[in-house]
C-alpha cells in the first residue's frame, strides 16, 4: 500500500510514530501470547497483532535497504551494519522457524529479539560500548577476583556441608550454583550453609561479593567519567566555532569554553527562560530561532545571537519570557563557568556587556537604568 | 483560634513546629490504622490524630495562597508551583475519596502522600533532580542493556525451565518476574532455575545485573560530583565577594577561592572553635556575630571579619573559644586550600597576618611573644 | 598487680597487646556464651574468659584516667572524650547490669559493646565521620526518595494484595516491611506479590532501589575523593617542610610536591628496595635511618637524605637493598610524578643528579661508569 | 616427548594454546567428577583429563624452572615467585593427597587450585593488588563499620526474637548469621525477624549495608582511578619518547601529551582506520609498521611515523585505509586532546601539517586541493 514513494514514507513522522508502535505493542504482545490460559479470541487478536508489527518491521528493513543500495557515496553495505543485523534479526527468525515446522508458540518468542531495536533508537549506546573496550582490562581482573572467590569457596562448601545436605550441597556444580547466588548477593535461599565453618565461609564470600560490586562500580565510574568528558567535547565543538562571536576568542580560550558549554537541543514553542525567574546562565544560539517576548513588540534571535546574559551581568532575574519558534540548539554557558571563564578572560564578559548595551540603544529603550530592574534580556540582532 | 493574624502565625516557629509533628504522628498513623485487630478507643485516636494533621496541613495551604496572592511582585501563582502542588496533595484527595464514597479504611490511604511534603524540606531534591535530568540519555543506555538483558534472559528460562516448572516458568510473564528479581539480585527465591543450561543462564544474569547497577552508579557519581561543585560555586561566591578582605584579591584569585570556602551556617550560641584544640581552618564572616572568649574581657566579630588565623599561621593550637552570638554564616578555609592558596597569592597571607598583628596591637597585648603560645586569635574590629 | 608503675605498663608493648588479646577474646566468648547447649565447664571457662578481658579494660580505664589526670596542661577531661566513653562503656555496663538484678546471660550481652573500642584502634573513623557530615544534605536527599519510594510503593502493594494474601499484606506496616526488603534488594522472599499489577510495581521499586543504591554510592564516592585528598595533604605537608632538600623549593613547588608524595611507615629492619628489582619511585626519609648495602661496607642514611632516585634517572634495576635500621618515615616520589614534576621544576631534578654524583664521588667510586649499570644507589650523606 | 627443546617449546604458541586448552578442560572436568550418579565411562574419562592437565602443568613448572635456573643474571628465584608459587600450587597437592591416602575424589578438589593460574594470565591483577594496598586502611574503617553494625544488631535481634523463634535467633550466632545475609544484603529468607522492634532494626540495618556498600565502592572508585592515571602515564612515557617527533617537544608538552595518549596494542593484518568512515582520532606508530592503501601503489610507515591527522586536521572522513603488516603498537591521539594540546602548543600542529603537506608532495600528488576531500591520509616516509 505504500509503493509509491517508500523514501518519503520512510522518513515521515508517521512511519516512525508507527515503529515505536509497533515496537511497544510486539514486546507487550509477546509475552501475553506464551499465557497457558488465554481463551481463542485473544489468541487470534495478538497473532494479528504480531503479524502486523513484524510487517512494519519487514517495510522498514525493505525500504533501509532499498535507499542505501541507491545513494552511490556510501560505501560500507547497510546489512552488514550493526544496524543492518538488528533489523534482519528483527524480521527472519519467525518466519523462518514457522518454515522449519517449530510450531508456533515458540516460534513467536524469536520475536523477543525486537528488543534489540531498542539499542539502534538510543544513540548513547556506543559511548557505553566504547567505556566497557576501554576497561576491559580492568573489568576482566575483576571477574577473574570474581571466579577465584567462585570456585576456592564452593570447593570449601562443598567439602564442609555434602554430608548434611547432599541435595544441595552433593556436588560442586551444586556448590558453584550456590556461590554465584551468594557472591552476586542475589541470595535466592534455596541451598543455605548449616555448619558453623560453612556459614563463616559464606559470611567471606558475601563480603568479597561486596568488594568484587565495587570495585566494577569503581571501574566503570571511572571509565564513564572519562568518556563523558570527552563526547561533549566532540559534540560542543563544532557548535562553538559556528558562533561568530566566540569562535574569535584565542585558541585556548575556545577549548576552556567548549568544556564548559552544555548543549541543549529544544522543540519549537518551547520556553526557554520564564520572565520573573531566578536566572543562573545565558545561552548562545548554535542554529534555530527564539522569541524575546519585551513589551513594545517581540524581537526574534537567530543563530549566533545570546540571550539571558543580563540574569548573570546583574544577578536579576529574568526580564523576558524566551521561546523557541523553531528547533533549536542552544549552547548554554551557567553561571560558575561564565565567573571562572571571564576572569581568566575578560574580552569575553566586556563584549557580552558591549552587545549587550549597544542592542539596548538599537532598540529604542532609552535608558535602561530609568526603567529599573526590569531591562529587556534581549533585542533584535541584525 | 488563630484567624487574626496568619501572616505571623504562619512564618512563627511554633507553627512550623506543629507542621513537623503533624507529618510525623501523620507517617506513624497512616499505617497503624491500617492494622487489622485495633481495638475500637485506639481507632478514634488515630482517627482524631489524622484528622488534626489534616487541619494543621489545610491551615498551611489556605495561610500560603492567602499570603502568595497579596504580594504583587510575584507572577508565578503559588498553586502551580510544585510546592502548591504538594500542599493540595496533602489536603484534598482524603476529603474528596470520602466524599464519593470511598470507606475510610482506604480513604486515609491518600494520606500517604503527605511523605512529598519532606521534598519540599529538603532542598537537596532539585539539585538530585538536575543530576537526573542532565544524565538522562546515559541512564537511559543503562536502562536498555537491563531491558535486553531482562527480556533475552527470560524467554531463554522460559523455554528452558517450562517443562520442569510450570507453576514457575509456565509463561513469559512469570519468567519475566524472575528475571527482574535476579537481575536487580532481589533473589525472592519463589522461582528458581532447575536445569543446568537455566541456572548457567540465571549466574550470567545476576553477574549482569552487578554490571548494570555499577553502571548507573558510575554515571551518577560523575555527574553527581559536576553538580555538586556547581552548586557549592554558586552558593559561595555572593558571600565571597560581601566579605571586603576578600572581594579585593584579582578576580582569577576570587574564583580560585570561591572554590576553596566551605560554607557553615550556625545557629545562635554555638560554639566554632574551642581553647586548646587542634586547628586546622581558619573563618571568614559572611553575615551574623561572633563572640572570642579572651582574658582581659570577650570581644566580638561582626560581618566581614575572619578569626581562627593564627592555628593556621603557626600550627599552635586554638588560643581561644569562639561563639556565635546570632544566626551565624561562615566561610570555612581549611589549612591544605590555605597553603595552597597563598602559595600562588602570597597577598592574602601577607594580609592575614598585617590584619592580625594590627589587632593585637590595638587590643592592647604588649607582645604576644611575652604571652608564649597562647596568642589571641582574634581582637575586635572596629 | 601492676600498682608501681602504672604509666610504663600502660605504654609498654605488652598491654598494647594484652588489650588486642582481651579484645579478641572477649569478642568470641560473647557470642559463644549464648549458645543453649553449653556444658557446665565450657560456662565456666568463658565467664572466667569475659571477666579477665573486663578487668583488662578496666585497668585500661583506670590507667588512663589516672594519667590524664596527671598531666596539667590538658584542658579538655579524658572521661568526656569520644575515646573515654567508649571506654566507660566497655567497663561499666555489665557489672551495673549485674547489680540491678539482670540474669548474667543477658548483662554478659553489653560486652558487645566492646566492638566500639574498634573504632578507636582505627584513625580513618574520623575521616568518615567528616564525609558523612559534609555530605549529609545530600545523603539526605536520597533517603528521602528511598522514603517516599517506599511509602508509595507499600500503599500500592496493601491495596493490590490484601485481598488475596492477607497474612503477608494484610496491613501498612506489614506492607512497609515488604517495600524495605525489596528496595534494599535483600529479598527475603517472605512476602512476594502475586498479582500482575503488584509484580510490576514491584519490578518498579527494585530497579528504584539500584537507583537509590547507585545515587548514595556516588555521592559518597565524591566526598570520599574530595576528604582524602585534604587528609594526605595535611599529613604531607609537615614532613615535607622536614627534608632540608625539599623545603627550599618555591612554595607553589612544594604544595605540587606535597600533593604527590605519598607516606610510607616502616618498621625496624624491613626491605625497602631490593637489588636487581625494577624501581618506579624515590624515597625522601622524613624520620629515622636506613641501610644501603653497598658492596664496600654498607652506608646509612638519616633524616632529610634520599635513595632510589638512580632507578628514575637511568630505569636501571635496583643497584642496591636497602632496609630500615629504625622504625622509618618515608615519603615516595613515583616516577610518574617525578617526570611530570622536574618538567615543570627542573631545579629539584638537577639537585638529585647532582647530590647523587657528589655521593659517589666522596663514597670513593672511581667512576661510576666504569663499574656498569650497578650504581650504589646512595653514599653516606655527612 | 619434548625433551630435545624445552625452550622452544615453552616459547611456543602452540605450548600456550596447550596451557589454556588444559586450563579450561581442567576447570570443567574438576565440577564434574564430583557429580554423585556419574557411570564408570565417564568417570575414567574425566580422571584421564585431569591427569593429562596436571602432566602439562608439571611440564611448563619443569621447563619454567629450567629456563629461569639457566638464565644467571636473574637473581630472583622463579620459584619464589608469586608465578612460581602458583605453578606449584597447580602441580604438587593432588599427588600428595593422594599419597598420603587421601580418596581420589577428594584429592582431585585440589585441583581447584588451578583457577589461580588465571591470576598470572591477567596482568592487570597486580593493579588492583597496588589499589587496595592504598586504600588498605580507608577500607579498613569502612569494615570497622560493618562489623559495629553486625554485633550491635544482632545482639538487639537475640532479644528482641530469641522467644518467638528459638530455632532462629535462639544464640547470637545465629543472630551473627542472620546480620551477615541482610547486612550484605544478600537476603536468603532463612530467618525473618518477626516483631515490630526486630523489623524496624532489621530496616535500619538494610539501610545501613547500602551504606558500607556506597562507602566501599566510593573508596575503590576513588583509588582506581588515581591508580589507573599512573599506569597509563608509566606505560606511554616510553613510547613517547620513542618516537622522535615527538620527544623534541619541550618537557611539560611531552608530560602533557604522555597523559593524552592512548596505547592500542594490534595484531597483524588489522584494520586500523577504513575508508570513508568518519576519523575523531590520530595514531603515532611506537613500534611495527602499518600500510597506508593508496591509489597508485601502497605506502609503509614504520615506529616514528604517523596518520589519520587529515580527519583531525579538516574534519573528513578517512581517505585510506590502514591495516598493520606486523604486530604494531600505536598511540592514539583523540581529536579532544589534539585541539586541547595543539591550542597550548601549536608548533604540534604546524608540524603534523607541514610533514603532511611534505609527504603529499613527495609522493607526487600534484595538487592535493585539486583532488577534493578525498586526500591520502599518509604517503611513504623515507
Amino acid at each position: 500500500m505504500a509503493k509509491l514513494s517508500p523514501l518519503g514514507l520512510l522518513k515521515s513522522r508517521a512511519f516512525r510514530l508507527l515503529q515505536y508502535l509497533a515496537l511497544a505493542a510486539g514486546l507487550v504482545a509477546v509475552p501475553l501470547i506464551t499465557l497457558p490460559d488465554l481463551d481463542v479470541p485473544a489468541r487470534v487478536l495478538l497473532n494479528i497483532v504480531l503479524w502486523c508489527c513484524l510487517a512494519v518491521f519487514a517495510c522498514e528493513l525493505a525500504g533501509k535497504t532499498w535507499l542505501r543500495s541507491k545513494s552511490v557515496q556510501s560505501e560500507s553495505h547497510y546489512l552488514r551494519s550493526s544496524e543492518g543485523v538488528i533489523d534482519l534479526l528483527a524480521v527472519l527468525p519467525v518466519p523462518l522457524a514457522l518454515l522449519i515446522g517449530i510450531p508456533a508458540s515458540t516460534a513467536w518468542l524469536l520475536a523477543s529479539l525486537w528488543i534489540l531495536k531498542l539499542a539502534i533508537l538510543v544513540p548513547g549506546l556506543s559511548m557505553l560500548g566504547r567505556v566497557i573496550h576501554h576497561e576491559a582490562r580492568a573489568l576482566a581482573s575483576g571477574f577473574i577476583i570474581f571466579l577465584i572467590i567462585l570456585v576456592l569457596a564452593s570447593v570449601a562448601l562443598y567439602l564442609l556441608e555434602r554430608a548434611g545436605q547432599p541435595d544441595k550441597f552433593g556436588s560442586l556444580p551444586l556448590a558453584l550454583w550456590w556461590a554465584v547466588t551468594t557472591l552476586t548477593s542475589t541470595g535466592y535461599g534455596d541451598a543455605i550453609p548449616a555448619t558453623l565453618a560453612g556459614r563463616i565461609i559464606a559470611s567471606i564470600v558475601m563480603i568479597g561479593g561486596l568488594g568484587v560490586f565495587g570495585l566494577w562500580t569503581g571501574i566503570l565510574a571511572t571509565g564513564f567519567a572519562a568518556e563523558y568528558r570527552r563526547r561533549d567535547f566532540i559534540r560542543n565543538w563544532d557548535l562553538v566555532t559556528s558562533v561568530p562571536f566566540l569562535k574569535n576568542l584565542d585558541p585556548p580560550a575556545v577549548i576552556e569554553l567548549t568544556r564548559m558549554l552544555r548543549r541543549v537541543d529544544l522543540a519549537e514553542n518551547t520556553v526557554v527562560v520564564r520572565r520573573g525567574r531566578p536566572g543562573d546562565c545565558m545561552y548562545f544560539i548554535a542554529s534555530g530561532e527564539v522569541e524575546v517576548k519585551v513589551e513594545p513588540h517581540p524581537v526574534r534571535l537567530g543563530a549566533g545571537a545570546f540571550f539571558g546574559e543580563i540574569a548573570l551581568l546583574t544577578g536579576a532575574p529574568r526580564t523576558a519570557t524566551v521561546t523557541t519558534t523553531a528547533a533549536t540548539t542552544l549552547l548554554m554557558l551557567e553561571v560558575t563557568d561564565f565567573r571562572a571563564f571571564t576572569a581568566h578572560h575578560p574580552e569575553l564578559a566586556k563584549a557580552v556587556e558591549a552587545e549587550a548595551a549597544a542592542r539596548r540603544n538599537r532598540s529604542g529603550a532609552p535608558k535602561s537604568h530609568a526603567r529599573g530592574p526590569r531591562l529587556v534580556e534581549n533585542s533584535e540582532k541584525d
